[in-house]
C-alpha cells in the first residue's frame, strides 16, 4: 500500500490488521506492548482496542507481567463472538471444520461423499446439510458465522463455480450460488476455491513451514493439483486457474485421464489411480481403502510398495516441471500423499533431482504435511476470517 | 509497505517513486498537477521536485497549459545526467543497449558473438570490451553510468553467477565478479540476471502489454526460458532459479539436450535445435543464419516450415504446462520466436489447446513481442534504474 494514497478507512484497516497480528502472535501484551510493537501511537491503539473489546474480538485479563510490579491490565484474543466455517468435497468424502477468532476449534467432522458417481447436485445437498449441521452447532457455541469457504478439487472462477473437476466429474457446477441457496443464509458469505489453493494457506499461515515465502503444496485425494505460494503470497493468475500440474502429460498413450487425455499425471498417480491398481481393496468407502493401502504398504507387501514407488516417481517428474518454473523452497505432500509419504519419498525424491535443472532441484525440501486431514478446510477457515485479517470488523451484531 | 512500520527514509524514497513515475507518466506537467495526482502535499511536492532539479533528473520549461491564461512552469523528465546499460548474451550474440533516465536511447549495438564454443573467458573479455566502449560512449555524452546489467540464458544465483547455461554450455561461471573485475570500475554496480526475466520486464513496462499483471515471455535464441510476471510482480522463487521451462521432456528418447537428458523442449524447439535441423544454412553467424531461416520460411519452402511447425506444436505443449500452472493472460513470443511468429503460432495455438486443462487456454493469448532483438537488454537497463525508480537518488557527483 503506498501511503500517498492510502484514505482513511484504508489507514484504520491497515492499523487493525497490524494490531490484531500483533495479539495473534503475542498476546497476552498490554496496550504499550502493542504500540511499542506495531509503531502506532497510543492513542491509536486505546481506539481500535476499544472496538475489538466492543466486538468481542479480545478481552482483558489482569495479569503480573515479568513477575515483578502491580498487576498489569494485558489483552489476550477472544474467540466467543465469532468462528468461520471451512468444507472440503473430496474422492474421500466431505468435511467439515470450523475455527474461532483466537484460533480454536469448535468442531471438526468428516462424512464418507456421496461417491464421485453420485453427481453435483446429490453432493451439493449432501454439502448443504453438513454446512448447516456446522451453522448449527456454531451457533449453539454463542458464535456468529462469519462465512463459509468450500475447497474444492477443480477449476473454480470467480464466481465460485466449479469449471471443471476432472477426479469428480463436475462442469460448469454453480456450487457456490447453488449452495448458498441451499442454505438460504444471506447474512453469511459462501466462497468457492480450489482445494489444493486452500491447503497451502494453511501450510503458509500454520504449522512448522508458516511463513514460509515459497512453498507448494500437493494433493492427490482426487485429482493432482498444486497450491502455491510464491514470494510470500498465494498464486492467483488470470482467471485463478492455476496449480493444475496433475495434467501434464508424463506417459505417451499412458491410462485415461478424467480430462479425456492419455498419460496426465493425475491418471497416474492421483489417489484414486493409486487404488485402483491395487487388488483386493473392495470396501466402497475410499477412506477405508486408503487405510487398508497404508496398512498393507506399512507391512511390505511388494505389490502394493511397487505400485506407489511407481506413482512416486511420475509425482517426481511433477514436481520438477514446478520446481524448474518456480524454485519453492518446500514440497509439502498433502492429504493422503502425507499419509503414504514413507513409501512415496524415496522415488519422488529421486525422479525430482533427476529431471530439475537446478543443482540441487534449487534448494527443494519434500515434506510431509502435518495437517493430512485438514489442510483443505483449515485453510478455508483462513479465508472465510480473511476480510476480519485484513482489518475490516464484522458490522455490531 | 504498511504505513506504521515506514521510517521516515523510506517514506522519502516512497514518495520521490510516486513523483518520478507521475512524471514518467504524465509529463509535461505542474507542481501542482504532480501533488494533486500523488495525494502528496505542495510542500512534500516541491521539496522533492528540488532534489531532483539539483540532480538535473528533471528541468523546468515555460509552456501555456489548456492554450488558456498566462504560461505555467512545467516539469519535464530530464535525460541529460545518467543513464544505464543493458547488455545481453546469446547464442546470437552480445547486445548493448543505453538508456537514459528520461527514457531516450542513447546507444544500440549488437555484434557477432565469440560463438557458444569459444568458452566462458573468452565471452566474458568480448562483453568486457563491448561494456567498456558503451561506458565510453555514454560518458562522452555528458552522462554518467548508474548501472550494468547483464542477461544470459540460464540459471543465475544472488551472486551474479551463471549456475548453468546449458545453451552456452557455460557451469559455474562468476559472471558479475568477472565482469566487475574485468571493466575496473567500483562506482559502475554490474549485475546478471536470467535473459528471459529481464525480458518480461520490458514487455511488462514498456509496449502494449505493460501493466499487464499475468504476463510470460518466452524465449529460445539459446536455450528455452520464460520470464514470470504473476500477479503484477516478477516472480523470483527460493534462488532465483525460475521459468526453466525449456526442460520439460516432450518426448522420450528424444534427442540430446545440452543439459545431459533426452527429449527437453530446449532440445526439439530452441533456436539452435530449429536451425540444426534445417538444410544449407552455412553461415558461422547464427544472426545470418536465423535471417536466411524467416526468408525461406516466408517463401513457403516445405521443408523449412514443416520444422517451424512441428517446433510449434512442441512450444505449445511447453506453455500448456506454464498455462496449467500459472494461468497467464499473456504469453509473448520473445526474441527470434517473434521473428517466427507467422510460422510457430499456428501449432503453438493448436497445442496449447489441446494440452491446456482449463476452457480457451485460460484465457491465455499468444502474441509475438514488439522487441524481438531488444527486450532483454531494455529489460536490463530497467533493472539497472530500479534503485532510482524506487526513488533511491545518485549521490551528488
Amino acid at each position: 500500500m503506498s501511503t500517498q494514497t492510502a484514505d482513511h478507512t484504508d489507514i484504520r484497516a491497515t492499523n487493525l490488521a497490524a494490531v490484531l497480528g500483533f495479539l495473534r502472535r503475542q498476546a497476552p501484551c498490554s496496550r504499550a506492548a502493542i504500540a511499542s510493537g506495531t509503531g502506532l501511537n497510543k492513542a491509536t491503539v486505546t481506539s481500535i482496542v476499544g472496538d475489538l473489546l466492543d466486538r468481542r474480538l479480545v478481552r482483558e485479563t489482569q495479569q503480573t507481567q515479568n513477575h515483578v510490579g502491580r498487576p498489569a491490565t494485558l489483552l489476550v484474543l477472544d474467540g466467543s463472538a465469532y468462528a468461520a466455517i471451512g468444507l472440503e468435497v473430496s474422492a474421500r468424502g466431505l468435511s467439515a471444520l470450523a475455527y474461532d477468532t483466537a484460533g480454536e476449534q469448535v468442531l471438526r467432522w468428516h462424512r464418507a461423499g456421496p461417491g464421485v458417481d453420485a453427481g453435483p447436485a446429490k453432493t451439493i445437498a449432501a454439502l448443504a446439510a453438513l454446512a448447516r449441521r456446522a451453522i448449527t452447532t456454531v451457533q449453539s457455541s454463542g458464535r456468529r458465522v462469519l462465512g463459509i469457504t468450500v475447497g474444492v478439487p477443480g477449476l473454480v472462477n470467480r464466481d465460485g463455480a466449479v469449471v471443471l473437476a476432472a477426479g469428480l466429474g463436475w462442469r460448469d457446477v454453480a456450487l457456490q450460488a447453488d449452495l448458498a441457496a441451499a442454505l438460504g443464509r444471506p447474512d453469511i458469505p459462501v466462497n468457492v476455491d480450489n482445494d489444493a489453493s486452500l491447503a497451502v494457506l494453511a501450510e503458509h499461515l500454520y504449522g512448522p513451514l508458516a511463513g514460509s515465502e515459497n512453498l507448494i503444496e500437493l494433493n492427490g485425494d482426487t485429482g493432482v493439483g498444486a497450491g502455491i505460494i510464491v514470494d510470500g503470497r498465494p498464486l492467483r493468475g488470470h482467471l485463478g486457474y492455476v496449480g493444475e500440474i496433475g495434467h501434464l502429460r508424463l506417459v505417451a498413450d499412458g491410462p485415461v485421464c478424467g480430462c479425456g487425455r492419455r498419460g496426465c499425471l493425475e491418471a497416474l498417480a492421483s489417489l484414486p489411480a493409486i487404488l485402483s491398481r491395487i487388488d483386493g481393496l473392495t470396501d466402497p468407502d475410499p477412506q477405508i481403502q486408503l487405510e487398508h493401502l497404508i496398512r498393507r504398504a506399512d507391512a511390505g507387501e511388494a505389490a502394493v510398495t511397487k505400485v506407489l514407488a511407481e506413482a512416486g516417481t511420475h509425482l517426481g517428474h511433477g514436481i520438477a516441471a514446478l520446481v524448474n518454473i518456480l524454485n519453492p523452497g518446500y514440497v509439502v505432500l498433502g492429504g493422503s500423499y502425507a499419509l503414504l509419504a514413507t513409501h512415496l519419498s524415496p522415488t519422488i525424491t529421486k525422479s525430482l533431482h533427476e529431471s530439475a535443472i537446478a543443482p540441487d532441484a534449487g534448494g527443494c525440501t519434500i515434506v510431509a504435511s502435518t495437517f493430512p486431514h485438514t489442510a483443505t478446510p483449515l485453510g478455508a477457515t483462513a479465508q472465510a476470517l480473511a476480510p476480519l485479517t485484513m482489518g475490516h470488523l464484522p458490522s455490531l451484531a
